[in-house]
């Protein structure tokens, strides 16, 4: 019986997971940025308890305690170097858990942990070898390699989301342009739409959100391509297409058995993926003699994170 | 003492390897692409004889061969699934050596044991995570994780030189456009270089080498920089922020200690790395908060390649 923390902006997820990877017992408290690191600490050390009470479990029947945060992680110290989400610099949360706990802790960054949940009970269940691309605000990615999270030496995180697809293309929040972030994102997605949408003010996909371009999502421009809107196919096709390359390009490095697309756009499942699936035989180096590998969208949703983390220890 | 080949188009290279990683006997053969692939494998069998008929070892204090391969290589399986270099299809190389030496056999991509071989005796000697990238006719790469050879589990290996960097852009041979290849390969650089000599025939590119535009390569244009020649300023830094991109995104996937960079540009050592270190630092996801790979040149030309696959035992 593991714990896993999920810690993003908005809530701290907590999570008992048994050795079936089920949850079988949950606790949520907000993100409170107001209060010092160490006092956050020590109120997740208190919601841990609070999770257990839940429970019919003692804190001695845990074997660990696995953290995902938002940020970018030094694992190896069990440090937080640094999150915009809490605005921490180097936090090291898992020293402080071992005050609490006596227990093996262990940390990962937040879309690592949610490709390795997505590997161990999700979406790629019995595969090792696994990519995911979250498809939300930003594009954050997770790589699994033989059953465990990559991560490279030197800090930073894999940040597929931060390759350049468009040199000297679309600004990107981390300061960079071009990045796949700018156009694989649902944000870029929406972009997209809205300039669209700007030049076809008479479009099924403008008429659908009554004019108000700022409420085109996905699930708006894949409902208007279906029921066969020009405007919303063309922004399709070029978000399908950017998000192509970037998948190709996951692959063409890793060569994964399955690569996993989650976030919001992912909602869109099939729709997405059988796309995404035709399209990136042409952009895989040596697609002819190597076997592609399986676009998928996530399962787990937000629980991704919390098993994953269970499963650093 | 290990045996490490080299197979390229033009030459298969072999070299007998002892334990710090010294090749104390040599031996080459031409690579002759119209013998069928057994006939091929039986000539290298014999060459390996040869090779050991010019040290004082003999065939039973070697513990291995390693082969390093142009092309697609399944390595869990020995097969050599596609190289263009020799026309081959699906041959079982390892097994075919196995028949004539009762030996450990192994067998990678050529760029992944020049990878290895730097790692365990060149420029990224002492350390465990490391990539290449050979800046020749293509961007080939190779990468180093926890001092062993990087490779998914499908097969088609790992490809930096094909991510896309520039959406719809110039054409690849590999057929995909606007990869990393086409713009960072020394061919990338003679192209821009030809290009910018159109439309500068009075430069002092165009001049040094007498109005013969195919004539210019990395040394001529870096020269020309050093000169103060406005049109060779102009073409190296398109071809820097090209190949800054691709390193960066080898780092921000990687996070590797040590970027090396190998093949005819990298001759230009110094020029090149001291460009290319400054400019990763806009590019990279995290800069700020995580300490920066190592920018070098490889240090060990051909012989990295005999190496790196003789440590695949």
């Amino acid at each position: 019986m593991k714990i896993g923390i999920d810690m993003g902006g908005m809530s701290i997820k907590y999570g008992l997971v048994n050795d079936q990877n089920e949850i079988i017992a949950r606790h949520v408290i907000p993100t409170n940025i107001e209060i010092k690191p160490e006092e956050f600490v020590k109120e997740m050390g208190k919601a841990v308890h609070d999770l257990l009470a839940q429970s019919s479990y003692t804190l001695d029947q845990i074997d660990g305690i696995g953290i995902g945060s938002a940020g970018i992680i030094d694992r190896e110290n069990g440090v937080i170097v640094y999150s915009n989400n809490f605005n921490w610099w180097d936090v090291a949360i898992v020293e402080e858990f071992k005050k609490m706990f006596d227990l093996p802790i262990g940390i990962a960054n937040d879309a690592d942990t949610a490709a390795l949940g997505e590997t161990c009970a999700g979406a790629a269940k019995g595969h090792d070898n696994v990519v995911l691309l979250t498809l939300g605000t930003g594009v954050g990615s997770g790589v699994v390699i033989n059953k465990k999270i990559f991560q490279g030496p030197l800090n930073g995180g894999c940040e597929l989301g931060h390759i350049t697809i468009v040199v000297d293309g679309y600004p990107c929040t981390c300061g960079n342009k071009g990045c796949l972030e700018s156009y694989a994102s649902a944000t870029g997605l929406m972009r997209l739409a809205r300039e669209a949408g700007e030049k076809n003010p008479e479009s099924l996909l403008v008429k659908t959100v009554n004019g108000d371009l700022d409420e085109i999502n996905g699930k708006v421009v894949f409902d208007c391509v279906e029921a066969g809107d020009e405007t919303a196919k063309g922004v399709a096709d070029a978000y399908l297409h950017y998000l192509s390359v970037g998948v190709a390009a996951a692959i063409n490095i890793f060569r994964p058995e399955i690569v996993i697309l989650g976030g919001g756009v992912a909602a869109q499942k099939e729709k997405l993926t059988s796309q995404i699936q035709s399209r990136i035989e042409k952009l895989i180096f040596g697609a002819k003699e190597s076997e592609i590998s399986r676009v998928v969208t996530s399962q787990l949703g937000n629980d991704a994170g919390i098993i994953g983390a269970a499963n650093l220890i």
